[in-house]
């Protein structure tokens, strides 16, 4: 497969991610008239802006958290930190692109989550609450006994897969929705594919190619923290002793 | 993880791929009126029932061939060919898929490939063709040198989980997009819930479901087949010779 060393990678995965952010933000500035908090069209808009950035983009940083080369060497620890920080950092701008599109069909009496499109993105939302709610019993908090962390860790680590993937799918399909509402009346419509319509067709593309990316990178053996398929035995957050007990594998994770 | 044997699992996942195709064919006739070949809108009605018979149940069978317990034992080489076949059936039952929305679009004069739907779905498409045809010419002829089979192995693995998700968000836009085709006039509004509308978005939970368990059992370590991650040295079709270079490690790979 591609031999390209994991750095150079992130830099062009990021730079993928603002592109994916600029296009969705120039979407809603140039053809939906930017953005407001104040139950308008431009109060929507902040749907899309909020759950691309924070359910792709800054999803896609938080599963490649523990790839880093260089978080290798010392304690995970901290590195547990952030990744469920930057997880509840996500969380949080998704739950608000819900606020927005919530706020703005209320101001208009629209009704809420009948579409296929809400459905999954609300199942997504839910699953990740789960994930990251699991993720901190069992990681970070102390309480959690060894054997349940050894349970859990692969159904963690695909389900953070699988998140991601719902992600995209639900971008896909709100991207295809909000074009058929936009590109009705008024404007050209969709089937003429008027520059709007290439121009979130490309999003939707660029989302997924993102997405892939990330879980190519996700899958490859060789980008892997050396001890990931070892257990997990310790290191939570608030726990009194924080030297682990696998010190003969991995001395490095003592380290204070 | 949930510890459920294979076959048993694949038994729930053969029923759930029913309901899936059981559901979409009911979608079509309960409230689309059947299907027909004649430039018709149940013309259209063969594109979402062949889509997800092909490109999402027939696919997931396609990609846990190898994952069957009692294929471990013999040569590798029918299973190839099993694997390689089926892939060609799903390939052209998509293309008839294919056929049918072009069919129905052309007699009602109605463009083609304007929607995000459309382009990721000929993506997903296009990216089939070149997996079926890069793992034809790779595993199956005889002149693909070890070096090329053993690059390109990861990637094949890769690719195959990413069309099944492709083609998971393209079934999710497709019916999302066809609801508010359908639910817009003469009828009950999509944004009204009426059992269409329900019935419909359920089966999209479905097909995800399904899709998910499918990349759940692919993920699973103890699930693949033992030299999963060897190198598949040999056994191409065409081959003069059947007998495989790693016969110290594998010898039952060596029957005729």
């Amino acid at each position: 497969m591609l031999e390209l060393p994991f750095l150079p990678f992130c830099a062009l995965l990021g730079s993928l991610g603002a592109v994916c952010v600029a296009f969705v933000s120039i979407w809603c500035q140039q053809w939906h008239g930017g953005f407001a908090w104040d139950g308008s069209a431009q109060m929507f808009n902040w749907h899309p802006m909020l759950m691309v950035t924070s359910m792709v983009v800054l999803y896609g940083a938080v599963a490649l958290v523990y790839r880093l080369p260089f978080s290798w060497g010392g304690p995970k620890f901290p590195w547990k930190v952030l990744h469920g920080t930057l997880a509840l950092v996500a969380f949080s701008l998704a739950v608000l692109g819900l606020v927005a599109v919530f706020g703005f069909h209320n101001a208009h009496r629209t009704p809420n989550m009948y579409s296929l499109h809400s459905w999954l993105g609300l199942a997504t939302m839910l699953l990740f609450s789960c994930q990251w709610l699991a993720g901190f019993t069992s990681f970070l908090l102390p309480w959690a006994p060894a054997w349940l962390r050894t349970l859990y860790k692969p159904a963690h680590v695909f389900f953070g897969s699988t998140i991601l993937m719902l992600a995209m799918a639900s971008c896909v399909s709100g991207i295809n929705e909000k074009l058929f509402f936009s590109l009705k009346n008024g404007t050209t419509a969709y089937a003429q594919l008027p520059p709007e319509a290439v121009f979130a067709n490309t999003l939707g593309l660029l989302i997924l190619l993102f997405g892939v990316l990330v879980l190519w990178a996700l899958a490859r053996a060789d980008w892997k923290r050396p001890e990931a398929d070892l257990v997990d035995i310790h290191q939570p957050l608030l726990s009194a002793e924080h030297c682990c007990l696998r010190s003969t594998l991995h001395s490095q994770d003592c380290q204070p």
